[in-house]
């Protein structure tokens, strides 16, 4: 089937059940942030496959909505499928709501699948359409059941994390939550979103490409604890283990049927940005609704002591892989043919080679030149640039260990650089150590962190357009809240959060530079003035000193740089071979 | 009356009216942060006279809270009184909804005066109190109505600010308004909080201590504009220029009546937080309430170029001001009898000096030694310290010029400072010229900016519990919104917005250091990277040398003080007699 006949086909079942309008967002059933093909609805139906959109059809019109990331990339894929592109954040142009406001007639029917939207998402239409006394169709997806060669949800065998790696058994967090719920006066609490499983049954899978988790949802209460998953997935042995520590097993598909029968007198706790609708709709049916945050969020942020130290470990073998690489790197540069895409083929078999290696963390973006400006650019081996010995590449990649997630990036002259290059690398990294060496009093913000990084760019009236940094989980997604160091996050940093400091410079055209490690909030002193915290640095791999201009330095940025130096050499020297060891010498030596 | 009677007085009202709990906040019909004695009902049943506190009386308890500025004062003046002291936020203190909560039964009757507490508040009292079904009365104040002797509403004469001080006529600014109106699809706006009524008219009053505003109601639609106002108080040429200008003269107390004649098909546009709930419910029960932010409120915020030089020529004036009354302190320290009250009585008669001046801008604070420390001390002539020359003097003051609002705070060793007073003095300073001399792209937020000012003290484990900077208004409030330099203040810096810098620290029982000036909002550069913001100092005085130590300097920071002082010189000598000029150069020599 064509796009077109597709939503042709779309319209007519539309034209049936008398809908004005369809919208196909990017969603599942459990708010993911990478999903499954079995929900890549939208991608199937309009030819756009970037992972964020949301497709809007009428009778007469069909509109794509996504951001600058992916305007290229949906321009191509959607041409000749009558489906216009709506550019989000430009100038004039709507959002895909502020569109159905202008368009939709008084009393409209609107459609969509209620098993993938969630409830806060649905207010928002509500609130935005409330003047049009909009109604809405949710209970049936329409442009599923067009999808007859629709992918079936994966079904990948799960696998237990051991205690430790985890630093707390499953039986200590259930009752960690449920004292929480008792705190909340509810009696239940039912979550869908992936990560937060495996945190709270201390349980992983391989469902998801670079996301350590499983499909399913956990019911916890006062009296049981209830996971819905495809049994095929659960061998005997983690059956045993799961049952013995009181967690019932049941069908994924049963989820619905449990909950129409829920004791009415139950109160559940439902997280409205990570409970779809539908599901929502059931529990309100049947017993009583407590919206709130998902308990286990928050907890999960806070690593505890064996978390962190496996974090720590778990950098040693990743910075290791990292020199290897950037040492094979090194000798290979003008020796051979590599392109964006073979350049970074080495890390991953490097990375392998470490213990408790599990996979990548995300697909590694290596950006040459002005590829390295674009921020979320990912080389296909067919346009990928040849890497020559000149210019910036930008390399961007993490792994996932048993003991601890990765993600780091580190900017390399493949010759001697331009004064400006310098300049710039120098003034991120400036930025980059003003954070790793801040202290700041509880109750600081994210938003209030993410400045400091920022502040040295900003007076020579330059920036970059993404946070500072991100969460990061523990043998789990690389994104992760509830913290962030992003302008906007009012969520305080505490001792045991984990984020990402990654200040960069993008040079539209010319090239880009970013410098990434992970940092753990850790208790720095009390004072009369209160309790102050501060970053400790986990990543281990050196700064590429060509591009470093120690004249922009203050003598305690200096300071900073050796002494990381010195710790980098000092961790993974017993790690390397002869050849790797001296290089790594002479790339941390003192400045 | 004793306090106890006047609660018992309240208790047999609420008995006849069968009310289980009576809320006396202090709050006035305009939600103004300083109140004509008319509405301080809250001071005269409690006798706790401070500025913020809430009163709570049920059947057989009374609570009172307050915040940490006024816990010895409420003490004293709750003593015997029979009402309960709460500390607002110290550890394990409920605040007065969460006490409620916990002590109403259900379906209990919960009244307070619904003529002085906001929809907002109203709204807040409904979420936290809708399990318990609690109904509310508010049409009556039992309150008010036992206060036989209550001060009637002041009722000072009004007069107009002239364009060349304004910089825009009323009649420009209603067009303004009534453009937006369109734009928010309303047809009309009630305009409650006095300086936004003020600044639409470019009228003042005197009807509150050093708040040039005058007790009215606004009301503006496509047709009209009406100014709800007591009669006396306008005199035939102010109503001729004002009725020229199409505004109607209504009596203040008429408001209610116009608003229950409001056409139907009215679309009136009111703020939740600075609107009552009888005033909202009366528009409700006749015409359409369109809740939105009061659209005067971010345009007074952005001030135009001639209110800029105003501002500008108004801080040269109280720069001389301060200038003179410093060099008069060095003349007087150790040859007279001072005190705290004392000191600055000569600082207001040198302003009074100046052209355009109309009066404090707020009750001046001067606190020397450890009341330096207590951040809105106010000293008393039975309680004032004498002043030695020893030790620091922190002194916080401002003008009402017709040209202008100012407000600086300086510090002041009144003998060589130690070496803890001077890198004390210097870590604030540095983080005041952080902020005077950042850049900042478009769209940075107050909470980002705060942050800036900060880091230097942060770094050495020192902060300050107040905000960096409040907004300020022309020839109007010591402070305004929507923009502030704090913590939690998403609100973007735009150009015009005028604002303080303020960092401070204080050590309890020992000192306090604040310095507070200034800064105008403006265009620094365009780059490749967006919109780059700065800020201007306006304030003029100088810094008290003795207590810097440059060695904790920067470069830059140095330089940034030297040009400053020779601006202060510059800019003042003019207005100084011989002796001051020479004090001065020498106060404002290069370091």
């Amino acid at each position: 089937m064509t796009t077109q006949e597709k939503i042709a086909a779309l319209r007519t079942f539309m034209n049936t059940h008398q809908i004005d309008a369809w919208i196909v967002p990017s969603a599942d059933p459990h708010q993911s942030e990478y999903m499954a093909d079995h929900w890549k609805i939208r991608a199937w139906l309009s030819g756009f496959t970037g992972s964020a959109g949301t497709l809007v059809v009428t009778p007469d019109r069909a509109g794509l909505w996504t951001d600058s990331r992916y305007f290229l990339q949906a321009e191509q894929e959607l041409a000749d499928s009558g489906i216009d592109l709506f550019k989000l954040k430009m100038p004039g142009v709507p959002d895909h709501i502020q569109w159905l406001a202008a368009l939709l007639p008084q009393g409209a029917r609107l459609g969509f699948d209620g098993n993938v939207v969630s409830v806060a998402q649905v207010q928002k239409l509500r609130n935005a359409l409330q003047t049009l006394r909009v109604q809405f169709f949710y209970q049936q997806d329409l442009a599923a059941e067009l999808w007859t060669e629709r992918p079936a949800i994966p079904a990948e065998p799960v696998f237990l994390l051991d205690d430790r790696f985890c630093g707390e058994s499953r039986v200590s967090k259930f009752s960690r939550v449920r004292a929480q719920l008792v705190q909340e006066k509810a009696t239940a609490h039912l979550i869908s979103p992936l990560d937060e499983i495996a945190w709270l049954l201390n349980l992983r899978g391989r469902d998801i490409d670079y996301n350590p988790v499983t499909i399913s949802y956990a019911y916890i209460s006062e009296q049981e604890v209830r996971l819905f998953i495809d049994p095929h997935k659960v061998n005997g042995d983690v059956r045993k283990v799961l049952e013995a520590d009181g967690v019932i097993l049941v069908p994924y598909h049963d989820l619905f049927s449990f909950l129409e029968q829920l004791p009415p007198e139950s109160t559940v706790l439902l997280d409205p940005h990570k409970t779809t609708q539908i599901v929502s709709d059931i529990v309100a049916s049947r017993a009583t609704v407590r919206g709130g945050e998902n308990l286990v969020f928050s907890m999960k942020a806070i690593k505890n002591p064996v978390e962190l130290e496996g974090l720590r470990q778990a950098h040693v073998r990743d910075g290791v892989a990292m020199v290897k690489w950037l040492y094979w790197l090194d000798q290979q540069i003008g020796n051979r043919d590599l392109t964006e895409v073979t350049v970074v083929a080495p890390l991953e078999a490097f990375r392998r080679q470490g213990k408790y290696f599990q996979g990548l963390s995300f697909h590694t973006i290596a950006g040459y030149q002005a590829n390295g400006a674009i921020c979320h650019y990912a080389a296909k081996p067919e346009t990928a640039l040849s890497i020559k010995p000149e210019g910036l590449l930008l390399v961007d990649s993490g792994a996932q260990y048993a003991d601890g997630t990765t993600d780091i990036t580190r900017t390399l002259a493949l010759a001697p650089p331009t004064e400006q290059q310098r300049r710039d690398f120098t003034l991120v990294l400036k930025g980059h150590i003003a954070l790793a060496t801040a202290k700041f009093p509880r109750g600081t913000s994210g938003a209030q962190l993410d400045t400091i990084a920022r502040l040295v760019l900003w007076q020579q009236g330059l920036n970059y357009g993404h946070g500072t940094g991100h969460g990061i989980g523990h043998f789990l997604s690389v994104h992760e809240g509830p913290q962030s160091l992003r302008p906007e996050s009012m969520v305080a940093l505490e001792p045991g959060m984990v984020c990402s400091n990654e200040p960069g410079l993008y040079r539209e055209g010319e090239y880009g530079i970013r410098i990434e490690n992970l940092i753990i909030t850790i208790p720095a002193e009390k004072t009369a003035f209160g309790t102050f915290y501060q970053f400790e640095t986990v990543t281990l791999c050196p700064m590429d000193l060509d591009l470093v201009e120690p004249a922009l330095f203050t003598n305690e940025e200096r300071d900073w740089l050796n002494a990381y130096h010195r710790t980098v050499f000092e961790k993974l020297v017993s790690g390397l071979n002869t050849e790797e060891a001296a290089w790594l010498r002479h790339e941390t030596r003192e400045i």
